[in-house]
């Protein structure tokens, strides 16, 4: 393959860093983008950036026989259907995360991409964060030693206004599925048992959809070693995105990332500015990397850096920490399987 | 009172530690030191430093009309009953942590000195560090908002001996207690509920003694707000105390000590020296400043910076620690007092 | 204006860098590029990027009537007459630094651009940093008060090879203007006298060319201030570019760039990367910054942020340095003022 | 020698610093302390120091045969007379920066202490900083190569009331002979030319004393090395003390201490404590350990780490620092031989 042409569906603020940051390869072609709500501004949008087709139809895209990949980038609900229909057409496929909220009707799109034979890449952009490599290489390389214990601090700047809190997913499906998936990306293994704690401290908002605002969630994974993450909606000096492998032989750390270097020191302190303000500021470098990395194993058909099954796994360890959260007690993934066989003889009986 | 005449118990290292930092202090005079292993060697120290009495009796200091403060820096079984002769005697005590390994027996040693109207502190030296007072202070100030969340990291260099591990009492009343004292004076708020994970993963002596090396404990306080300490017998690139206050307005963290500032920067990269060692290194100055800061309460007749409570607040926060990582579950610290009243009825029915 | 249609002159590294960040902005249109070794792999990279002309005579651009903006990225020597040409044909200059090796020539070309009425913005790419940057906007907020001292480091990871450092102009004009033009920018002040001491410490072939390659250079400003300047043709541990700017209020200093923040902790000390390689790495994002700044002026008609007289000035700076290190004393910027009176009397009698 | 015996001339600040940090020192006792203005506050202060004697005769000391060795800590004026007196009672001698102002005077006063026999250390305490100690053993162990250049940063935080500007001896001779001595401790070799630039930016007062408070000294070593230090009287943000050696391997720096590592993040920006207020603070540790070396050197008889020789080398420095502020131009330390041999000649002309 010599050239990539590339249709984008949902057409929001990450659709549209996605198209940008594409632009840059040079074998990458956007040939459509395409909106439920596709209108004279999205038009002018995709002329200047030389798009040819926009489409309030996901399906001109999907049924396109000029495009090779699609970038699925609407609301969450739709996912699992367009990724089905992507891969029966043999499309390739980058899907925003997560593939969904039912971890069942993701082993399902998953399914559907395994017997059609494309390429799957779940967005979990942090992955091609320059310092979360970073602490990944020194734990690759051995480092650190045996992995005993990841870290990670995950604090928005801000918590989302409450029509997207409703519609979210919770706290652990929309926010920590980031740090499920940084844990094993870090720790190189998987997790066997979550425990989470949490509770609403930042805004009455989240309790009324059952949500809470601030998590701590305890990993063990399957190699021993534990994990702990932080979690608030709401940290006000700032994004805060670090963190730490600490092993046998040593510690890895990863801080935020700074604006400027610049240090102001006057009579009443050292100052400096705060951390980028939120994640389009701060993992701007990483959407280009893992778009790029994505392009170049579709061209190469080589495996992508993060498949469909680590979008899976991070759902299983969400669904757990929910669970763990609201049954006071630690929760294994297995019981997700468990769980799985008796809904599924459920949902057979009432399906009857 | 003009000079405090002191005794101290137990010549240990701690214990030699707290004799040549009370000789800086000008109203202070060490009158006796005692030690069940009291040696020739123990006699030349202490004529080095002017002490004039050496014994192997503690009852020579508990007895001694002309000492008005004994250090009780002996091993921790005999911490109770020490306080309640001294606290008898009308002896104002320092004593080091725990002040036992049976939250029953610290309360009847606190209900003595109660009666007896004498001060005792706690060893938690880790009050008078530089850096978490610093924390401590922004939260005071309020800098920081509403406190929301307390991030302890505790490791230490190297693990103790086997025959320590033996007597220790467990990761929880040994190593993290200093951590459960360090929650409850960043966050100003008492613990509500413990949630502890762990396991072996340093040396598989700690597993001979039905002990951990390496855990995650959870906490929630009565304020509302959260905290998690992550320990480690061995971290080996140093004593790694760290600390972090989060709350509605900001974040105060503290950082490790450094023995320097200077960087090396070559082909291979940046570097810098190590943390310090151990505890003796990094918390040299607090010891110094908490034995200060006793000795002027005593003579002042001020409330002591550490009291009996923070010792035994702490104590309850191990055992709760201890009993969740045994029956994987949330425990609270208020079943300790359910606990009590069985096990008293309990007692009780066997007495007779 | 509604479009800037651009020239570029010279298509080594920088003169691609710029083509490249110029297609970033949506209202610049590279119509051409030349080259005096104009070959068919630059006719390739053009056609990647849509460049429709590739000459490799200058004037082909120069006389291009379609042709609004001209980009001088040639070799030194043909600044003046390049920008001469340009002017006289009404078109906006971007010029690399320095405009020439000869003061007298430098005036002659920005007389020739003040006549025209054309924009010429000169190639002082750091002031475009945003280390930089921010340490200038502590000095402009009055945060430092009255600036005292101004500190600049200089170092480059590599010395450049033999037949570059032949015909580079000295380290003065060819290193040192970067440092020269900071020094004015960070203080908001022009030079009034110069002491330059150095000598050669990395590498025998400066020696051989009448160059230095390690240099300090003190500053005198026209408000009284001071400046230190260091520099070296090599750092090994990477490109090495700090400053400080102290006064009476406090002092803001901008540390260098790193690749990322990861920190590895092991038995032998703390350790990270080394700051990025060399200017390309390090200067990335204001190379962008500058163009994209620069083509909004043209299209706005507003004063360029680096003018011809900034050339002019950091060019008469390195002047009176590479005097004062022949001379061995401090030299004057207006003595530059004396010599040309003289030396123009000298020409003209030759002329005769 | 078993025990060492002191008598301590001046009780100033710096003489009650030296008496505190000789008492921890097991081998060494304080005889006696004398100040020309002896009191009966002093007399309060020596005997809760169990110091014996105290006189307002310097004479008392000097002639006393208990005493080993003389602390000599009255004014600059006082140091070559008594050193003089000192050796020739064959005491060893402590003796504050600088000996004296007059450079021939130094070296009369060290040719005495020569042809006694006696030790003479120099009061240049920084050089028993942790963080230059250590910068300084990366230049010894090679770990930055050949050196190439030394940068110090050298400010106060306030500078001292005028009556002491007065008696100072100037900014050279007062403040910047620690900076010298620094310059020859880090980077191993002796200075061979300065080049000293400064003026009057923080407080008239300087000037009514022909002094200044701001200067930029640049050196020349003997190894081709160059030097650069810049000084301030006044530093609102704290002591700024920092350095720099940089070679051909890599480079070595030394940041300020801080009080703690403890950092504020609000929502207007990243804040920490400023660097220690002054010299007292910042060298308490350093001071401790320069009495005990010199103690342990006069104990083994083993060279002292700062002889009569680095304050000597220092001191022309300084009054080569001197003249060329004075005269614009590079200066020679040789200079200073010449300079000594016409005033020589002058002097036995005019003894005549």
């Amino acid at each position: 393959m010599n050239k990539v042409r590339i249709g984008i569906i949902g057409a929001g603020r990450i659709g549209k860093i996605h198209a940008d940051n594409l632009r840059r390869h040079p074998q990458a072609e956007i040939v459509a983008i395409g909106d439920l709500f596709a209108d004279d501004e999205l038009v002018d949008w995709a002329n200047a950036r030389g798009i040819p087709v926009v489409t309030n139809d996901s399906e001109d895209i999907i049924n396109n026989p000029d495009i090779d990949v699609v970038f699925i980038c609407s609301s969450t609900d739709s996912h699992v259907p367009l990724i089905k229909q992507a891969a029966r057409k043999g499309k390739h496929i980058f899907c925003e995360k997560p593939i969904s909220m039912d971890i069942r009707q993701t082993e399902e799109a998953l399914e559907e991409v395994r017997r059609a034979g494309v390429q799957l890449q779940v967005g979990f952009n942090r992955r091609f964060d320059h310092n979360f490599r970073r602490v990944r290489g020194h734990v690759e390389a051995g480092a650190i030693g045996e992995v005993q214990l990841i870290k990670i601090t995950s604090r928005d700047p801000i918590p989302p206004p409450e029509d997207y809190i409703e519609v979210s997913g919770g706290i652990f499906m929309d926010m920590m599925i980031h740090d499920f998936d940084m844990a094993r990306y870090l720790s190189g293994s998987e997790v066997e048992e979550v425990f989470a704690q949490g509770g609403v401290l930042v805004d009455p908002a989240f309790a009324r959809y059952d949500d809470i605002d601030t998590a701590i969630v305890t990993l063990r994974f399957t190699n021993g070693a534990f994990g702990v993450i932080d979690c608030s909606r709401k940290a006000v000096y700032g994004y805060d995105q670090r963190a730490e492998a600490f092993g046998s032989k040593g510690v890895a750390t990863a801080d935020n990332d700074y604006p400027n270097t610049a240090v102001l020191s006057t009579e009443d302190g050292i100052w400096r500015d705060k951390p980028p303000h939120f994640f389009l500021e701060r993992y701007n470098a990483a959407y280009v990397l893992e778009t790029e990395q994505f392009i170049d194993c579709v061209l190469n058909g080589s495996a992508v850096p993060v498949s469909g099954e680590d979008g899976w796994q991070a759902e299983k360890i969400a669904w757990a920490a929910k669970r763990s959260l609201h049954e006071r007690r630690v929760v294994k993934l297995t019981e997700l399987d468990d769980r799985n066989e008796d809904e599924l003889a459920e949902r057979q009986t009432e399906g009857r």
